[in-house]
Parts: structure tokens; sequence; C-alpha cells
């Protein structure tokens, strides 16, 4: 495929037609939209356009198809591969506005949002219904973003990712075709399974505009709390044996050292500087009680505890608020680097092996990267901190990155557990799952964007 | 595209040189191998190849796709929609001699088996690990047809589908390439969906030939047991009010007044008269008794009862193999009839007045058909039993087929909920997803399968 994008200020003015007084380009908008905490080289969009009904944005794409101009779907920005650069420019679809929550069926348990609503604004929604959703990454990010990256987060041990609690979505194809990939039943074997076919397609097979999500019932007891380990293989070993004793643990979360120094810091806690888990029980009261003592008793096996538990909500949020501000924490823990965000995810019985070997790694590169990790999923993230300046730094982070995943593909597991591709991890995706299994994406890609124009660059090279 | 394809007997050598002594062309084999329960129109495959490797398949297929000659997948031939009937003749791929339990991770509770495994022989081999694989469709497919088909059962509103339960598959392409579309992390955001691509595809994108599995603690306690009620409707209201009470029921089945006749006659049992529900809690023995004692406020409000559980595991055994065996019931129950069977599913809150329709089209149209449920995920089935040397009754059953299907779309719901569009539902899923959708899928069906060799006719005409 070639690159001889067309640019998108050819098409301005039509755009402009579209979407009155929504067409940007002025370069702090571009720069906004084309900037994010990934240490991939930025670009911008030529144009930015804040769109407001599924409608505009299918002529948006059937002009800018016919005129072969690249088209980035953005959100809130909070991806952490790069995905919204815009290597070839374009136009960014900016969905921030389409943030209507649509309908929420409380009898159903499901609620159909637009692309743009962020998952606290659904929360927050939710709160008085009984139900929530219990996909959490880390940053605020958009509904519409999480479809497309196919994210995860802290509750997925218990009620999956995005890719288990999605029953359809509305996307625009790149030929501007609006289309339902499913009804709202919560089981159907009506032909090929499109709905995941976008989930995860980052923006490059089509424009998510509208999600149904299943909800889930608010738990009638939650207790959750924060148990200390000596060392990071014991916590890890805790880890595996709770998941293995089939405890239905709602959250079950790995801080090492580092993150826990730079969380007490960052979230004003005072947690002994030591590796930590932190979990949540979700059910009856009876069951989070008998839950948590089941863990308790886990954790004293591997040498952890004291493990404090607390059904206080606000206790509670406060813990949680903390680990979801980790990165914060990490940021500002070692200012002035660059941030490498790694996110690595084996099968769970190569956990302890696996954490182990990353940290030896780490120490042999002589780098500074504190652990945060969706341990329950085998899923956990590096935060490891850079010196761009710094030549011998950066090749050993990238020699980090290199190993890690060489490493993640011996236990069977892969170089991205709820990130995504992006830019990127392209070189990785085919030593992952081979060549062909690339090529027969890549012809996907062909058939459903002959032009190409839907987010280039972004899992594969052109 | 067009129908003209090339015979297998063209090939008959070549194929026996692949698999010797494995290629068969007698009429018995034949028909063997072309017929099912479904009710579509019979065609039988040329010839029957019986394979042992994932590498022969992938020779066979080269040849296949070279020569144009058309390929059906078949595992035990247990599909419900006609999917292994060769409208275009061709080979058939017989894998159950394919039946290797490969790889049974406990620690990582998955499991890798050939597609030719059933999902009974599963159930044994798994017995003392601790753990179990919960989908469980009526007959004893084969896992791969299960995947094949996105079959369910059951155990779904609690433990989810086949596509809930699948980590990766290896598949061999219409051009005999040999793909694996996933690592075994259970979590992955690593390129597009491929593994949920196939899962459902009916043996029209590849054929699969392994799978890995999630597997599930086999739980501490189970109790479960009948509950009669005085009408169908109240049935179905209690089956609501406990799905959105979040109550975590493993089963809860339903059959209505016929089919309670039909299996008490079939299975030995002497259930009352009229529609019941088969229900099933897993958990601790605290939480069993807690959600056993929580249905049975709920039945009692709906004017059911009495609800008489048993945590014995001869009783519960005895009423879910009944269960299992309605559709046998329901035949020996109308002799010397022919049964279609339908697949509707519909949002929860719907079910009760989709079921209640349903009665009436089928009193007003004079027909006989059972009704049994997978009701907690607002999925049911009716065994139509039809006289097919009665014109008027023929055309009765095709009228009710057709306002079924109109009605579940009016309530957002789907044509099939677990046995796929096969040959029978080939116009449903136009009305049910729209022109541009169908378009889609026959894209991707196009790319895949270029010469569209893979059971050719299901899903879309060619």
């Amino acid at each position: 495929m070639n690159t001889n994008y067309s640019s998108a200020k050819e098409i301005y003015n039509e755009l402009l037609e579209i979407c009155p007084g929504r067409v940007q380009d002025n370069e702090s908008i571009r720069r906004q939209h084309g900037d994010d905490l990934s240490w991939n080289t930025r670009a911008l969009p030529d144009l930015v356009i804040t769109v407001r009904k599924t409608e505009e944005i299918s002529t948006i794409l059937k002009l800018c198809n016919d005129s072969r101009v690249p088209v980035i779907a953005y959100g809130v920005g909070t991806s952490l591969e790069g995905h919204i650069h815009a290597p070839y420019g374009g136009v960014c679809i900016d969905l921030s506005e389409m943030n209507e929550i649509l309908d929420v069926r409380t009898e159903d348990m499901t609620v159909t949002v637009q692309a743009g609503v962020t998952r606290m604004q659904l929360d927050s929604h939710l709160r008085d219904t009984g139900l929530f959703f219990p996909i959490d990454p880390g940053a605020d990010a958009t509904i519409g973003g999480m479809a497309a990256t196919r994210a995860s987060g802290t509750n997925a041990v218990r009620y999956g990712a995005m890719k288990e609690n999605i029953l359809n979505l509305t996307v625009v194809t790149a030929d501007g075709r609006i289309i339902k990939t499913a009804k709202r039943a919560r089981k159907s074997s009506a032909g090929y399974d499109l709905t995941h076919l976008m989930i995860g397609s980052e923006g490059t097979l089509g424009i998510i505009t509208e999600i149904t999500l299943k909800l889930h019932g608010q738990p009638e007891a939650v207790s959750g709390g924060i148990c200390p380990f000596p060392d990071i293989h014991s916590a890890c070993e805790a880890t595996i044996t709770t998941i293995q004793s089939g405890i239905p643990v709602a959250r079950i979360e790995l801080l090492d050292t580092l993150q826990v120094k730079a969380s007490n810091q960052h979230s004003d806690l005072s947690l002994q500087e030591t590796p930590h888990l932190f979990v949540e029980f979700h059910g009856s009261p009876s069951s989070v009680q008998e839950q948590s003592e089941f863990f308790q008793v886990i954790a004293q096996d591997f040498s952890g505890g004291p493990f404090v538990f607390s059904t206080k909500t606000e206790e509670r949020a406060k813990l949680w608020k903390a680990r979801h501000d980790a990165l914060w924490a990490a940021k500002s823990f070692v200012p002035d680097t660059h941030m490498i965000i790694t996110d690595i995810c084996v099968p769970i019985s190569s956990l302890a092996e696996m954490i182990d070997r990353t940290q030896e790694l780490i120490k042999e590169l002589d780098l500074t990267a504190p652990l945060v990790g969706h341990v329950g999923d085998g899923n956990f993230h590096l935060f490891v901190m850079v010196d761009m300046n710094n030549e011998q730094q950066v090749a050993n982070a990238k020699a980090l990155l290199e190993k890690l995943v060489e490493l993640a593909h011996r236990f069977d597991g892969t170089c991205t557990g709820e990130h995504g591709i992006g830019k990127g991890k392209i070189p990785y995706l085919e030593k992952e799952l081979g060549k062909d299994v690339v090529a027969i994406m890549k012809s996907i890609k062909r058939t459903l964007d002959p032009n190409w124009i839907l987010n280039p660059g972004n899992i594969f090279e052109i």
C-alpha cells in the first residue's frame, strides 16, 4: 500500500460544511490531539474535528475515503502505545462531545452509550441503579477508546475485560457505512463476530460510535485491603494460589517496593516499604468474610501479612485511587524523565518466574522501573523511567523491552495484555503470532479499508 | 461467486496418498456424514476422509483449493442447522479421530484439545483434576464443532458460552496455512481478534483443529432442584427476577408442560404436568444454601413451588440427563414426525412476553411444539413436530418460524442464540443485521477463502 495520502487541508472547506465551527487547525489543538504518554515519536494530525453525531462521522469518512485522507479517532487521549499519533497527518476525529448515555436498561443489565462517555461518567450515572460497569483502566478513558484497544483493568480477573462485556457496537466503516454489529441479546450465533473483530482494532477497521455494555449488580458487600509481603516472589506465589484455589477475588493488584515508595509519596499513604497486594472481594456479607479469611491464610503461608481488610468505603476508595494513580506516582517519583510503559501478560503459573526474571533484568540493565500488575490475570506493567538524553539508558530500556517480550513469548504469553499494539509494538506482533497471522490480519484490513485511511501506521506498517 | 465446483472424485487418488486407507466413497458413509437432525434438504459429500493430523488437513486443503473442491468439516454430526449438508458435494473431513486431549494445565486452568474431543470425553478426563469445562450443548458434540458454531448450553448463564471460554485456536486456512490465533495468556490486545472471528464461523473461514479452553474450578458445593409453576408466564417472571437479583445461578432451565410430559415418559420421571424450572447453584456450602433459599422465596412470589432442592449428586444427575435428553424425549413423544428446532434469544426483560406470544402462535397455528429454554440467558427452543406429508402443517410451521424471528427482532433479540445460521437461517441473517453487515461478512469470507471452498452454502448463499 502506498503512503501518498492527501493533506486534510485540501478538504478543509468540505469538512467545515459537515461540522460548522468545529474544524480546527491551530497548532496547540493539533498538539493536544497528537500527544500522549507513550515514548513513540509524536506526529500531529493536520486538522481536528469535533463531532456530535454518528452521521457526521459517516459523511466525513466518505469524504476522506474518496480523497484518501487519513482519519484518526480520538477520545480523551489516554492510550499508551502512540495510537493517536498521526504519522501521515490527516483528520483527527474528536469524539469527546459524543458523550451521551443513551439507554440504561436496568432490567436487562445493559447500557448503551456514545463512544465519548468516560468510565467515571458512566460510573456516576449508574451509581443509583444498583448496577455497575467493572472495566477500569487507570485513566478516565472513554468507553469507545477502551473498546478500540481491548482494554481491561483491575476488575478483569473477576468480571472479564472489555471483550467479555460488550454486546454490540455501532461502527462507521471506512467508506462511511453505519453498521450495528449485533442485537442486544446476551448470546447470539448469527454470522461472523464483527463485534469482537472491532474490539481491539485500534481505529483501523472502523470508528466505534456507540457501545452496548453488559452491566453487573453492585455487590451486596465489598471487603478489601492490603497485604505486605517480604519479597515480590512470595506476593506472586500468594496470587497464584489465590487464583488456583478458586477464590472469586474481584481485584488482586501487585505493587513492588519502588512503586509503594512512589505511591506513599504521591498519594499520601504510609505503607511499609515492601511489595504489597491490594485485594478486594465482592459478594454477600458472609461470602466476602469467608473470602477474606481464606486469602489471609494463603498470604500467611507465603510469609505475607498482616492482611488488614475493611468493609469501609472511604478507606478502600483511598487505596484504589492510589492504585489508579500509580502511573502518576511513578512519574513524579523520578521527575524529568520519560516513562516507557510495558504490558506483559503470561499464564498465571509462570507469573512468579516471569517477574523474578524481570526484576533481574532491571537490575542488570541498571534501570529504574516501578512495577504494578493485575496479577490475577498474569498481567503486569513496568514504568521504565528513562532520561532520553542518556543514550546508554535509552539503549538499555529498549533492550529490556525486547528481552521481556522474548521471555513472555517463551512462557506462551503476550507482549500486550491490554494496551494494544499501536505504533510501539508492531515488530512484536509478528514475533508473537507469526507471519501468516499478520498477513491474514492485513488482508482483513485491506478488505474493510481498501484505501488504508483508518489510523494508518497503527498495528501494522502500511 | 460461481458454483462451478470440481467433483472430489477427480482428486480421489491424491487424497488417498495423503490419508491412505481413509478415503471413503460408499453411500452409507456419505449418508451418515451428510445427514443431521435439521429439516433442511439433505445433500451428501462426494467423499469422506478421516484425518489424524493438522498437517494432513493442511495438505488436503491446499489440494482442494487448487482444484476448487468444496470442503466440509465434520465432528460427530450434532449440528442443528444443516451445517454438514454438502449442496455442492465435495470432501467431508471427519475430525472424530483427532480426539486427543493434548495438554491439561491445572495450574493455569486451561486445557488444549484436538477438535474431535467430545464434551463428555473432556468431562471424564477432567473429573479428577478439580476443574471442569462448563459448556454443555444437549448432544455430546465435539469441542471443534462447539467452537465452530459458537455453542453454549445450560451453564452459560453463569460461565459464559464458547466465545467466553476459548483462549486460542489452531486453524487451517482455505489455502492450507496452519495458524495459531493467540498465545495462552488470559488476556491479550495483540492485533485483530482472529480467535473470535473463527468462533462461530461454521467451517466457512478455516478448519479448527486445536482449541485451548479456559477451565473452571469444580464448585465446592452444588445444590439444585426443580420447581413447578402454575403457568409458563410465572416461570419466566421468576427467572427474570432471579437474574435481576444477581443470584449467580449456574443453571436455570425452563420446560413447558408438553416437554414435561415428554420427559416424564422418555426419562422415567414423574414430574407434575405443569411448567418447571430446573435450577442449579454452585459455590461454598453456605452460599449454595443461601442461593437456594433466595430462589425459593422468588419462586413463591410467582406462585411457584414447592421448590425441592438437593445436594445429592445422583438425583441431580438424573434430572440433568433428562434435560439434556429433552430433544429425544420430544422426538419419541410424537413419533413419525419431523422436528424443526428453533433457537430464539431475547433480552431477558422481554422473555416472558416473547414466550407468551410464542405459545399463542403455536395455538393459532395448531402446532405441537414442546418448549425448553436456557431462560437465564433469554434463550429458548421449540421442538416443532411436523408431519412432512401434511402440507398445511408444514406451511404453518414455516409461518411460525418467520413470526418468531420477526418478534425476536422486535425485542432486539436474535434468530439464533447458539445453533448458528447454517443453511436454514440464511434469510434471517440479513433481516437481523442488515445488508451492509452481511456484505462485510461476505467480504471477509472472500478474503480468507477466495475460491469459496469452505462449507459453501452455509451462513450465506454463494
